[in-house]
């Protein structure tokens, strides 16, 4: 076996469940309340552990995981991104560990007006956060997923090359749906401002150049979102776009003499459009920020 | 095989997801959306098919599908209810069929400001409706799923019985959390009353009364959404509410060196308590109203 | 609140995932692994926790969580229906309880020869099994679900009745495609047979009647898969099947200038045709056994 | 938004289930079944669809969906790899695509023994594999997931750093279970050898390695997986795998009055320990090969 190499090693507590409730309110009547879900992955010195079996250097993922609600009840949670990069902290300081990967899922829950404690879980948008590290150097992103949005008029798709298995029609007008998956570089761990913060307003940005864009490709509508986003906030370095297209199909009702002025469709499943793009800041690349992340 | 009896056959299209524009506002300018997944079973004397093949009374699952689009653009969806009653009644009134049942899941959508026609997927409930029919007798049902609700104190659990294999620690203040299924049967066919609104009505207050009950036992909420709903709709003549308990389990910091009160806590997924109770105006028992439905 | 009425009501311990390891060989080289998903659920005199929020008579769901694994320990799991019924004897005993109902699933396991402790997850079928009591009474269900099997030839479908909203042509060559379903109910609990082999008579009965079956319709395939299962064991006294149609639709290669006999299939998700049936022995109706089981 | 630079441009149609029936044996009896999720990508000069709308580059993923098809029918499917390579030297040589990306799942099927058309889907495993362009350079990966394995004794873990946050006891007696997911990448394109034959030959040999491997942490048994397969297969270069660690919890019946040796486990969901590693043969680092693969 002395022909192989070992690379990429890592481990970790994957889909940790935190739920933190702050009463900090000075009445106590108003609770706040953080819904993550939190994964973690050590990089490091553990060779052995695969070669021979000997644990020596191998933080067990019941550790990580302990950590990871301990260090919450001692630092609290603020935002995704910020406990994140307490976790980074605190891992990148132990032994054997060379470098840190972390993932957080943020669910949001809206407040029901009876009472400061009460709330109902908006599934309008699941917020994303990851932290990692490698020696000294500290990378942060944020993102969103499963913001589904969708336009029933505004949308054209036409013009595009016709070869022999070409058999989509041009259109000037169709339903334009997608479930919008981004993720954005912080140009730095920011000082200053908040994650939050940013959060909103990449997430109204991105949703309003949806809205106000008129689509003559999901692939303008995905430059439309970034370029808003990255106008929005000065703290983004750069950010990764990806939608399915969503196909919503016009029912043919001729058959059955109907007429159908877009009124009538079917949303279909599979397959699916899948498109990609990233916007980057001019000359800011930094390539290790992304690595483990899915393709 | 003479001394088999054959019942209960039905068939028809599963997971038709139909998707209606309104363009109907007098200046074209505000578009209205109807996101429906609908399914469609017939009942009645198709014994043929299964004992030889013979399918000379089976509308074909394709030809349900088909029908579903038609109607859509012939009659509208209007709510979720109204499609179903005018499915019923095209259905009731083909040759062969005896019997009807149909269900809808309803998926709610936002604007966005920016026009009339952008919008966000809601993902804080799913509205549900059912309508069968069974010769000339019509049964019509609504509900609500997938609305999570949570509570992060004014929740109790004591006082239950203890036996040899209870090791559960009682508890005066904990996260009381569920997702809350409950389907309502109309004691008939609505005539002056909007669907619409009712599920408004329903579903605001059964999220009412989760907030502001203070829960000694998830039974307890269960039966405070069931009467609000009932109090506040003179049309319902029985609510059936089944609710997972997602359990969050405070976690123990002690080991740690830390205290955790009430604040940090574990959200599992399985195994998870499940508790439900149907609530019933007195003397409108109607079982062949829930035939077909979930357990 | 004094004209509701109150029923149904029922709680209990969902998705228990118990794992059983069985290491009784005279040698302890042979191990043998029980993989089971239990929910448990007690009906009875629990009025007083909905409207009062008094628990005196509510048995905690993590008092029924514990139970199950203690019996597991105490009983063995041998079949999941001998296991549902050690609970439902133990849960018949206690006070307040006038009723119950337990599932099973139960995931499949293949040794992997290289000892007796080492398997691989077979996921070719899901196993089930249903008890309840009603007082003294006592009802029996075994099944299968996720069996998903194909015809590539041997299955057509014409004849149909054709009407305005019919397109669908008719077939003498098509695949057909399901993913069995099937609920029975054993006439009386088993004494002197095993579960474990009336599961697999029945399993093979039903995979040999598909495979067997030249189908005019999937209902017919339905009918003969049922009538198998009966036929093949004396001890059921009925069946309940329920089978999607996962149309394989031939793609139509024309438009680029190609046929396709019959060779390239786009596998279709939604929607899906769904149909079913119940076989059952002449006059043995107990719909007591059926209660609660999804629809 | 001159100051903002677009990359990683690419669309094309996820997801499309195709399934190809080759009925090619001499007398038509025995047909064969390849049942794939194909996915395509092209990368290129799109940038004006994103900045402009003007689709005049765009190949529709329309078109795309339709090409799978009409080569599945020119070519056959044969190996998932294969296929994904017809699909790649199609592609390539279209104008303004500079590089591709496929990926494809394949469903393994079962011979029902009755006749040569009828089939059960096994479930034990997923194959998978893609392939990728870059300009003229081809990169092909094949793997497998969904490769539930579990081994009820023979398993420890011991000997791991100890700090304020670890509670986990050690044991010498475990469950040690896992979803196996792998990726190789091939040296080169085959030429002589069979993929068919390289996925079979690497899922025995990883599946004997996991049973065979004493082992005292999940690394060992990854690193013996990996080196088995390398070990099988000279066409491999490197592997990359990635298990989950799914806990069966040994449960505490003591509170009970009962002993638990190594019988009665409790399987989570989550959280889950994940681990990884690569194992790559000396010197062949090709890290453009695995561009756009899941983290």
């Amino acid at each position: 076996m002395s022909d192989y190499h070992l690379s990429d090693l890592q481990h970790g507590k994957a889909e940790c469940r935190l739920v933190k409730v702050d009463r900090s309110a000075a009445d106590g009547s108003e609770h706040v309340l953080h819904d993550l879900n939190v994964t973690t992955q050590l990089r490091g010195d553990f060779a052995t552990a695969y070669t021979a079996g000997d644990n020596s250097h191998v933080h067990a993922t019941d550790t990580q995981k302990n950590t990871v609600f301990a260090l919450a009840r001692q630092h609290g949670v603020g935002s995704p991104e910020e406990f994140l990069l307490v976790l980074a902290e605190h891992w990148r300081a132990q032994p054997w560990v060379t470098g840190t990967w972390f993932a957080a899922e943020q669910f949001a829950w809206d407040r029901i007006p009876a009472n400061g404690h009460s709330f109902v879980r908006s599934g309008q948008v699941t917020r994303t956060a990851w932290a990692q590290t490698w020696g000294e150097d500290t990378y942060v992103l944020g993102g969103l997923k499963d913001l589904t949005v969708l336009k029933s008029t505004g949308s054209e798709f036409h013009g595009f090359p016709r070869d022999r298995y070409t058999s989509l029609a041009e259109t000037d007008d169709r339903i334009l749906a997608t479930s919008v998956s981004a993720t954005w570089r912080y140009a730095a761990p920011l000082q200053d401002t908040s994650y939050d913060g940013v959060f909103d307003t990449v997430h109204e940005a991105m949703t309003g150049a949806f809205a106000d864009t008129h689509s003559l490709a999901l692939q303008q509508t995905i430059h439309a979102m970034g370029a808003a986003a990255l106008d929005a906030c000065a703290d983004l370095a750069e950010i990764r776009i990806s939608c399915p297209n969503r196909h919503h199909f016009l029912v043919d009702l001729e058959p059955f003499g109907l007429d159908n002025p877009g009124e009538v469709f079917l949303a279909a499943d599979r397959p699916y459009g899948l498109i990609s793009a990233t916007l980057s800041r001019t000359g800011v690349d930094e390539p290790r920020a992304w690595t483990g992340m899915p393709g």
